[in-house]
């Protein structure tokens, strides 16, 4: 068995990472990553008719990009996993709809970006794939108008809050060729702790994360201080916080120093409007497929936990008086041509 | 490379469906295959306060009843592949909540299970799961009222149309035991001949399960009288026939005898007021899992291509004016030990 300890499922070949591409709109593009970025978009409408559509073509932007630098042609994409947080995920299926590319659609919220380099990693991993991609989008607009507001209302939201990051990440995993290596992953557990509200996800998906992360120490026999980075995606100021806490009640480490989060990254929130940071799958997916890739690559990260977390409500669940089931699906990040 | 040809996966060992179960709803329980299901639910509330929940529970009762008949308990289950029609997939989301089983997402619409399925089979064989279960469900009264309109309007439909079964699906794949063997896989591409109806999903699925069926032909050098049955899940009356002329005049090929189709199986056409057939995730999930594993472990039929189709499409893309985009994802069954 390709596994170890509980949960945590191995990559003896340790697939690498060989490009990845990030495409975003227009706040992200005045925030701190900005020059970290393939694509700044200068208008979120991408020049479409509608937010739905914009996001598909955020969806294209990326994964085209992402093909093109590993220097390969949709033909050699053996297999892609990609998600969003659209009704029926259409931003994925409408992104990937001429490219002739075997899609394997995957729901998980937030977590998705995770979840599809853990899959890709696995299919190149148990020789199943000689190329595969790992997507995920989300956009600010078409997820208001789905899950909150009309942006037209320009209604108010709580300081606990995150904003949906308008972008879309894509990553080329392969048997052959150099790049970060994706030693082993996890996937999550659903873990509800009776959070319902959905103006604080944070809160709601600490506990998966803390869950998450600190099974996968214990699986690896690792402590915090073994990494570079432990990154999750994207539990804001607030959750951030709370996984913290619960790391060190639950499991007695302290990720302090190591810890990082995509959506503290991603926005100034000083200068920003951004309430306890960015959010949706984009936000993980755009910025570990630029910033954290370049760095894994020209090692300056050395060894990263990658941990992606999900809130998988709906807005009818919320309206039905159910609390908010979170799940954290996570990968291990080797630099440069390291193995374990 | 663990491949054949340009799209099929192979499963050298050949992992075993240890067992199957299927929950419905009283008017499948009414249909011809009343004998076959597991549990017929007298009631389509399922003793919940919402059809969503109802849903929810169908899930619970096909899981934790496919777990037992294996003799496993929940914590033995390494992974687990489910997915629905609802907005962010909340009826497996839900489902799953207690059972503390890692959990993939998977989007594939009416396609989910036999994705699963594939899924299951892949981390199995690749040696990453001793035991990985497969699952999907639907409801025709969540289903109603989300995609089209609240039962209350007693809205007719037009013949081309399907009704979303209630039910779902859920079956165990293990590294040993005995049981039908999954041999290979295929992951669907997105097919879009612009049919844009939503009420006629069978015509927009159509030539999506004639490529995956075509080309899973040619990758295995196969012709239809091969199988015993070539099973499609859903594509009702309407998109059987289409899917049949487009095999002939694509492919050259004509599945005539051996094709059957689970939307077709499931319901009285003649008795029953289902129009084109049945459809949705619990469709082929719960067909699948009762009487076709039944059927492979008792030497009925001995080679199976099963081909899961799916329509991609959200209210809202129909209502932005876009086309059905639409896939098929495809496992092949061997019966009782038979390896291939």
């Amino acid at each position: 068995m390709k596994r170890l300890g509980k949960y945590t499922f191995t990559f003896e070949s340790a697939p690498a990472i060989l490009s990845g591409a990030g495409s975003v709109g227009k706040a992200e593009g005045e925030g701190p990553l900005a020059h970290e970025f393939d694509f700044i978009n200068e208008n979120d409408g991408v020049g479409a008719s509608t937010w739905e559509k914009a996001e598909a073509s955020l969806v294209r932007q990326a994964v085209t990009l992402a093909i093109d630098k590993a220097r390969l042609t949709p033909a050699e994409i053996d297999v892609a996993f990609a998600g969003d947080l659209l009704n029926q995920c259409t931003a994925s299926t409408f992104g990937f709809r001429e490219l002739q590319i075997p899609l394997a659609g995957l729901f998980g919220a937030c977590s998705t970006f995770a979840l599809a380099l853990f899959m890709a990693a696995l299919f190149v991993d148990g020789g199943y794939a000689k190329h595969a991609l790992a997507e995920a989008s989300s956009h600010f607009c078409s997820a208001e108008k789905q899950f909150r507001m009309p942006l037209e209302y320009g209604g108010q939201r709580p300081q606990t809050a995150q904003r949906t990051v308008t972008g879309a990440g894509a990553c080329i995993v392969g048997a052959k060729g150099t790049g970060p290596r994706i030693v082993r992953g996890c996937v999550g557990r659903i873990t509800d702790m009776d959070v319902s509200d959905p103006a604080n996800m944070g809160a709601a998906m600490a506990p998966a994360a803390a869950a998450t992360i600190g099974e996968y120490l214990l699986d690896t026999k690792t402590v915090p201080e073994d990494y570079d980075l432990i990154l999750t995606g994207d539990l804001g100021s607030v959750g951030a916080a709370l996984m913290r806490d619960l790391l060190r009640s639950d499991y007695g480490c302290d990720p302090g120093a190591v810890h990082n989060d995509c959506g503290l990254m991603v926005f100034d929130a000083k200068k920003q409007d951004v309430h306890a940071g960015g959010s949706g799958c984009g936000c993980s997916a755009a910025v570990f497929s630029t910033k954290i890739l370049r760095e894994l690559s020209n090692g300056t990260l050395s060894r990263v936990l990658f941990a992606g977390t999900g809130a998988l409500m709906s807005p009818l669940t919320t309206l039905q008086g159910e609390s908010i089931p979170c799940i954290c699906h996570a990968v291990e990040l080797a630099g440069g041509e390291r193995r374990l």
